[in-house]
């Protein structure tokens, strides 16, 4: 019986379907589309509207954002530093087992700190961490304030904020910029697709 | 612009892809198959040749289990009664990401308490949650003992080991139950494809 076993665990091992085969069952590769960028930039807005085009495209997609990760995996967390950061090192943990499953994954994280996203960078192999800093002013995200979140951080209501007393690290190197005070939500959209096409992720 | 942001932010809700349209693309439904049971009753090996012929079917599966969650995102839990209970909460957040990414999702963990599947199945919806009891004596577990960490418990070296000094909570109401002490591994793996098919989660 602890012979069989032994060999049943080998076998095990040899025959886990792996990233490739779902990758090939999904007929395209996966990786992460990690929308980086200021409270209000348009991040969520642009994920999701990306992630309507390829799905309409076949391909297989899933977001990570504030509303299911924030409300259900992370609901443990708050907003300190320390919080903040394990906040993002579960994320990319998650991510990568959403890239090991085959998924274009979107992620819509302000994610403020260079040295986290470069942790989920290293997470990852080359080519699957797609960095796309959705630019936008402080003054436009303000104005726009979605979530009345500027006006809360200005009163002092709302502690930490990523732009007001807190700071936004801008990436150095983005595989994409986005400047979504610049572009229509429509032309914006555009860019990352045509980036994708362009980088070989996505077939014409 | 701050109008326009607010239109925008009413598309984006409508627009969303949903757990529906992902499980349209994939052309079957998705679901967790949460196999639980001891310590080498054959979790593992039975989800990974579970996998194996769903992904040969065309099925888009995941399996979650020790090698990529305790690694991972799980990687700052230890084996207190609190870390054990916030490691199982956190894999039910998971499996829920993964479903409603329309995955056909498979979790291989001892799981012993009645009380924390239960989470797990209060998170999913009816029918999303397919608990799959692999019943195994302890004895022929315990003969098994894979990862040797039977003679680990036996001696002291391993605290609060299932089945030896901690307990098991066998599945009182599990949609499934698979003798893996009496069944082959095949015909394990046939008895799961075929509740599978009778159930109607996958077509003949």
């Amino acid at each position: 019986m602890t012979e069989k076993k032994k060999a049943d665990n080998i076998t095990w091992h040899e025959s886990k379907v792996n990233k490739n085969d779902r990758r090939k069952l999904n007929k395209h590769t996966s990786a992460v589309l990690w929308f980086t960028g200021l409270s209000g930039s348009g991040k969520s807005t642009l994920a999701v509207e990306v992630e309507r085009k390829l799905n309409e495209r076949g391909i297989h997609t899933y977001i990570l954002d504030g509303d299911n990760i924030r409300h259900g995996l992370n609901k443990d967390l708050g907003f300190s530093p320390e919080d903040r950061s394990e906040n993002i090192r579960r994320i990319g943990e998650v991510t990568k087992l959403f890239v090991d499953a085959g998924i274009m994954t979107l992620t819509a994280f302000i994610s403020p700190y260079h040295e986290e996203r470069q942790q989920v960078r290293e997470l990852l192999n080359d080519l699957e961490f797609i960095e796309i800093y959705v630019k936008c002013s402080l003054e436009a995200a303000e104005i726009r304030d979605p979530k009345g979140l500027y006006k809360k951080a200005r009163n002092g209501e709302i502690k930490n904020f990523t732009g007001i007393d807190a700071p936004y690290e801008a990436p150095k190197h983005p595989e994409l910029i986005v400047e979504t005070d610049q572009l229509s939500l429509e032309d914006s959209v555009k860019q990352v697709i045509e980036f994708l096409e362009r980088k070989g992720y996505i077939y014409l």
